[in-house]
């Protein structure tokens, strides 16, 4: 069982694995020579016995569960950072405070075929993990002991993949995390004051004024924002207010599916296909309330951001909470716009 | 030029670098294969004219500036962060908001010989450099635009260093960092409900269960702390409570110089010389009031960050500001207390 601790100076929670341990000599610099071969690979297509049964799949009729045939599959981590068992038990000792590692942490497959990137997959494909996102966002929100789902992508070793078959990941946790807490924080900041949602207004502010716009389709903005923390950070806004990605419509995640792809076309063939990490922002977990479902946060609305891995992360940033940014995020969406597809 | 510029939603500053803007084709994930020689050093003995005139340096009598025979050296960067010259500007327009780079960016390096480790020097050269940062401080708080000195250092090139001369690094900046501005809000939180220092606490609380304490020294102590975000993350507290680093008495900075070395040590063993950064924090620069220096922040408690760089960071701790620690402090202190030095 992992453990949540809290730090007391500044409130940072993280996350303790206590069941298996690293020892000094486990750590490893190198990212290993060899990928493994497809037939060892356990998120391939006929090696559903290699997971722990599927949480979700999409899959033909014609197909079952468990088995050959699959689209996207959900399966649970073999290796999880928060466990799904138990009750959550928060206890505290002087100035201390912890509680046990409930949370979940879940793989999204998002194809049977091994060693392809996400945007290397049909547009159709990549619509049926977005479906699978909503899905898994959809069902855990029932768990009441979770507060938030956030799901992300690691691409590349250097991104934090250690498995070189396309999948997303999501992992629950028990209390909204830091950085949600403060985009949360901020949105309700702005709306207090205003009247007015933020997201909202970047979106208008950047058609008014589109040096760092990348694309607009019918339902999306793709930006490079204004303050990014990394060189060729691009975020994928929604333009309809809506603060929770399980609401979104069909038609919006066709687009979706389009952007989400011709976006990461655009940073692989600027970048030569760099490691990048996508996290996807939805509201924490609605709370059902005399009957419905209550979302408590109208301030927010929901957004994709894309983080290529291109440089090092330094002392004076870890140190401060500053980022040092080489390339101005006008130049970036030039460099994507002009990027032919 | 480069600019500060202020995310909308969260508030955090990024930084900028107008003046050589990088090109995608311009980054590289791959470490260097050569190291430079000592002959084209920048930072070996001899070399002093390819630096810029220094600002300040430890000598022997018999020796000038910027000339041979120097123990401790500091030199503005070369390719600064942060200008120092002008004054600063605040703007915005619309929802954003921006500032020119003004700030100092400056390199204390730490010998003369080429290649080594901080830990490698003598006791006695580590003082030096530990009292390099104190005059460098000390200096930069007079200059009434800066809000912030941050102390750091790069050890190795996954840590961020780019040259493999034994140096640390000093950026102040005219707004006091986020992570800066989150300890001391955290403390003052703290101090207003108790009415004790949260570090002071921590210290005793330490003590009195010493199981994540490394090494307790006459003035100093050094633990795992409690909820370390970076397995074998390694804090040094100054057992006397005092908010600025520049406060330091002779007989604490001998203390600090031999501790900091011994855990250096410790870490260097036990992880086979593994990258690092480490982060000085002290408070935030007084303010000169009615003919004297007045400090704001009584219940800050000035401490030095070791975070040895052993994992990759994923989208799950960029996206959620949790991070995953697969070694307990506890076994981390325990491997680093049995280091025979």
């Amino acid at each position: 069982m992992s453990l949540l601790r809290k730090d007391p100076i500044v409130g940072r929670w993280i996350i303790i694995s206590t069941e298996r341990p690293k020892k000094p000599e486990e750590y490893s610099f190198e990212e290993p020579a060899d990928d493994v071969t497809p037939a060892e690979c356990p998120f391939c297509g006929g090696n559903e016995a290699k997971t722990p049964p599927e949480i979700a799949s999409f899959h033909p009729e014609t197909s079952s569960p468990n088995a050959k045939g699959w689209w996207v599959r959900v399966v649970p981590s073999k290796f999880p950072v928060l466990h799904i068992e138990g009750a959550l038990e928060r206890e505290g000792s002087g100035i201390y405070d912890w509680m046990n590692g409930i949370g979940a942490h879940e793989l999204i497959i998002e194809s049977p075929e091994h060693a392809l990137r996400l945007e290397e997959l049909s547009e159709n494909q990549v619509e049926k993990v977005l479906w699978s996102y909503r899905d898994r966002i959809l069902d855990l929100e029932h768990d009441s002991r979770l507060r938030y789902v956030l799901v992300f992508k690691n691409q590349g070793w250097t991104a934090g993949s250690a498995l070189n078959h396309p999948h997303s990941q999501l992992i629950a946790t028990p209390i909204i995390p830091k950085f949600v807490k403060e985009k949360l924080d901020g949105a309700k900041a702005y709306y207090d004051y205003k009247e007015r949602c933020v997201f909202c207004d970047i979106i208008r502010q950047e058609l008014a004024t589109p040096e760092r716009v990348v694309e607009e389709t019918r339902h999306f903005l793709v930006i490079a924002p204004f303050a990014p923390r990394f060189p060729f950070e691009t975020w994928i806004y929604p333009k309809k207010h809506r603060c929770s990605y399980v609401d979104i419509s069909k038609e919006e995640i066709m687009d979706f599916s389009r952007t989400l792809r011709h976006t990461l076309l655009r940073l692989g063939k600027a970048l030569k296909d760099p490691p990048y990490n996508y996290m996807l922002y939805s509201a924490p977990n609605r709370v059902p309330r005399s009957g419905h479902w209550h979302t408590l946060n109208d301030d927010f609305h929901w957004h994709l951001e894309i983080m290529p891995r291109l440089t090092r992360v330094a002392g004076f940033e870890w140190g401060s909470g500053f980022y040092i940014n080489p390339t101005p995020p006008e130049d970036a969406a030039r460099y994507l716009r002009e990027i032919k597809l």
